[in-house]
């Protein structure tokens, strides 16, 4: 093994620390910005002007390549690690190159997680602020969201003129932190001075419908628009109530006005990387923004960006949902894989990861396969990246390549975790020659004039590889709705766990012979898609026993501590 | 009338997009600051480091002008107008003049006040991005607050080691909103995967005792200590349960390490202001951060900063809270008196206080006689500033000369809405040579070592003019328990209707025979004091029936509209 354990064991925080960033007016005149063209927050962290785009407009854009993952385990597989090592790794073969990622969310950063910046020598820096506050995008989220419920209680409270049930309010409260016992709440008690009373919910930042706004629109005016489109409830004769009914989306647009802007950090290797944006990939599409997507793509010749959860999930949101509305195509996919997950695919238990096992990892590499497949067919080139981990031995690594081989997969092994850019250099020359010689036609799975029965069953059957889609009373009752409404022709926007190609979290590799059940619906009519959720789905996570806080605190000289 | 109507209607955000601001280091350069001491926030705004404290320990002290005013009208009495008029017009004298002042709520920006920076030619600038996320400190304490109330939650949910009676939590959740509907709810419902059902309300995020601590630590070190004595409930036994208990102080800290640091911004007039922390004048001491009226002492040769309310809510506690416990002492006092609300004072109904009424103001100026009277109890030298209105007729005018001739009261016109600056001019020499011919000595008008129940007796009667205290039966217990708690030393933090010297919001002018009912205690003890609260205090205010949110938009240019 190349890999020493001692250096494993550096916290990503010690990483950081250890590291020297470059004041980010030198990363931003690397890109051949002014100082007129972004705003400076600190010394490590800008916001980038929307003007750029408008002056940049006659530029070609540069190179998409999207980074997805296999079905993960819960701890995730280095998928945002292995796309800042990727960028790091083609500036190191002297291309112009540009990350585009989300940003964190405080909840799980204080929950479990504690940080989520990639790791190891590839993170996006300063790794402290971005898990924290950052720019204040999460902040002005939440009070946007929350603005718009205090508008709506306000409303009911002050005579209703708009006749809004309050029964059938749709638009919850949202905090940036794990609180679950906000989940079900009772809200407007005390008498009639203080409101009126009914039944509420909060759900963490990132599940709101305005991040997904937000990481959807175009421009300023895009981003009122769909704020206006907002559905916050129902009429009692059950007619959609929206933002524009309640006159709002002016000042919901101005809480927003700095959060629009893409926040431009670097790498610990000075790679510029927007980190911006970062909707829930359960409620939501999971993907960074709109805006800072094409930004970069005018600012580099090589842009990474990455997608949540799997490639089922994240990748097939990306496509369906982000490219379609933004215009985007990808150039090149990498689907991220570990030995790790490929052997829990292959049934070893979570505990039993590090030991050998070639048998679970020839019969968990169809979960692999699929993905690969599931790329394919939307006519994308892709290279998988093995994310090596110290456990990893040398015969699983030999097994995987023959595998590969066996059914011509193209693979790279990356380890930036432990070497940065240039644990990434292969993968990173495969895909510019990839890129260079593909001739496949992008396409989607699903055309947008379809019913949105027809496209959940596309998704689920072509990408999940389900024999159907069973679809709740409550559905049929909803789509019937969402057609009167004229909601029909939106994409969808799947809500599955994430840890498996069907709807049972428990079912790995590549399941067969399953259906698919749509329980409920939710119509995102500002966002711009319809979801679809199948099983419960947790819109406000709860802090584990020993929440990551405990262990978070500030030394006398002002440094982060406990962030990894 | 020298003053045009035609300009007074001029609304405050367009006179202040009609300013040109000077890039915010050139700000800090007048100040001797080098760019390693303060973090841009866009171009026109700053955090300044604490280290700059550090490094000018050695250097002598300004004088300090604390603004304070009578019993104001509902509309204010344009104290922060006053603050800045001044500021600039100690800079148009050729002194080193800094402002401190509060930032402003969010909630009430899009409530009924549509904005905080002052007004007319003496505002604080950008006036758009202080009045909405400014440099996001509120967010952070707003965050701070709410990890804290998760953790509680959570720590109960989990087993509840600490044994906290979940009836006896005090600790509120908060959002920087005018919420009414979240000022009474019931959370953790849903069954036992979502916590435990309770009890709970919201306040807004200036109403958190974080709030006050941030406002009055005098370090990074003194605020971790601070928050880890904040008392978030009781046991079944009754024994405070502190933060310390929960391990937590340093993720809170760690959350408001940038929330701490002043910040910086300029008035039209280019003087440099320091706006940081706004806790309510209500519940809390309702002055700006310690940190930064003493960074503004060390850079400036003269400091003006204000208190909430009127001189017996705000100088009060700015005098006995924040001066004593940060060692600071004003050199002059300056109380803002308009002859409109000297008339309501006097019995004039609101609607009628633009007609010229001179029995009114002659019965009305007792209460400013009171304040001024209090303020020499302090030992402190002092001027009114008779803030014009275009509604004060001439003979009004004579009058109130009249009056503060015969009762030897020190005076001066002001004019700094409509003229910045310029309008405060005379104001400010009155006040230099009145601090430079001071030779009182300033005295607390209660000591720390008195019991609670003698502090607030001594107010009442020496502030108020009241005949004594009504404590409750509750209260009565509760003076017990901080005894037994060992708190007793603390100062108390009244909180106070701020439209009269009584606990009456009808008793106008000087009231008299009175008694105050101090009806319930709240230990505040991370921030260091004990409110006494007399009377209903909101500490979550509602939105009106048609909220300033309605007038607030973005236009195509990306520029504010709708604040004031």
């Amino acid at each position: 093994m190349s890999v020493s354990t001692s250096k494993k064991y550096k916290s990503d925080l010690e990483i950081a620390n250890k590291s020297t960033m470059k004041h980010i007016s030198q990363i931003a005149e690397s890109l051949q910005l002014t100082e007129e063209d972004y705003d400076l927050y600190g010394k490590y962290k800008a916001k980038v002007s929307l003007n750029v785009l408008d002056n940049l407009k006659e530029q070609q854009d540069g190179k998409l390549i999207l980074v997805t993952a296999i079905n993960p385990t819960s701890a995730g597989e280095g998928k945002s690690t292995v796309t800042v090592g990727l960028g790091d790794a083609l500036k190191q073969l002297g291309e112009k190159a540009v990350i585009a990622m989300r940003e964190p969310s405080l909840g799980p950063v204080m929950g479990i997680k504690g940080g989520a910046c990639g790791g190891g020598y590839a993170q996006v820096l300063p790794m402290d602020d971005i898990n924290l506050h950052f720019t204040g995008d999460l902040h002005a989220i939440t009070t946007a969201n929350n603005a718009l419920a205090a508008i709506i209680d306000n409303h009911i409270h002050q005579g209703n003129a708009l006749n809004i049930d309050q029964r059938r309010i749709v638009w919850k409260r949202v905090v940036d932190l794990n609180d679950r016992a906000l989940r079900k709440v009772i809200i407007g008690l005390g008498g009639p001075v203080q409101g009126v009373p009914r039944e509420d919910g909060f759900d963490i930042t990132v599940a709101s419908e305005i991040m997904a706004i937000l990481c959807l629109a175009t421009s300023l005016e895009d981003l009122k628009k769909r704020l206006a489109r907002i559905v916050i409830g129902y009429t009692y004769d059950k007619q959609p109530v929206t933002v524009a009914n309640l006159e709002v989306e002016g000042a919901l647009a101005l809480l927003l006005k700095d959060a629009i802007c893409p926040n431009l950090v670097q790498t610990i290797e000075h790679t510029p990387a927007f980190v911006h944006g970062g909707p829930f990939a359960n409620i939501a599409h999971g993907c960074n923004s709109v805006l800072a997507t094409k930004m970069a793509l005018k600012l580099g010749d090589y842009v990474v960006t990455e997608a949540g959860f799997g490639a089922d999930l994240g990748a097939e949101k990306f496509l369906h949902i982000k490219s379609r509305s933004a215009e985007l195509k990808p150039d090149a996919v990498v689907i991220v894989a570990t030995i790790r997950a490929l052997k829990m695919h292959g049934g070893v238990a979570k505990n039993e990861l590090a030991e050998e096992n070639l048998n679970a990892l020839r019969a968990g590499f169809e979960n692999l396969q699929k993905h690969c497949e599931n790329i394919s067919e939307f006519g994308l080139p892709f290279v998988v990246a093995l994310n090596r981990f110290v456990t990893d031995s040398d015969a699983e690594i030999a097994l995987f390549d023959e595998l590969c081989k066996q059914y011509d997969i193209a693979y790279e092994l990356t380890e930036v975790w432990e070497k940065g850019g240039e644990g990434g250099l292969a993968l990173a020359k495969k895909l510019i020659s990839v890129i260079e010689e593909n001739d496949l036609q992008f396409r989607y799975l699903y055309d947008l004039e379809d019913s949105v029965e027809t496209k959940i069953i596309n998704i689920a059957q072509k990408i999940y590889g389900a024999m159907g889609v069973d679809f709740s009373t409550k559905v049929k009752r909803q789509l019937q709705e969402i057609e009167k409404h004229g909601w029909s022709n939106l994409p969808v926007c799947m809500a599955k766990t994430q840890y498996s190609l069907s709807d049972d979290p428990s079912k790995l590799g590549k399941p067969e012979n399953f259906m698919i059940t749509v329980r409920e619906l939710k119509p995102c009519i500002g966002a711009g898609f319809i979801v679809a959720l199948t099983g419960d789905v947790m819109t406000m996570p709860g802090l584990p026993k020993s929440p990551a806080a405990l262990k978070m605190d500030i030394n006398e000289k002002g440094e982060a501590i406990g962030l990894f």
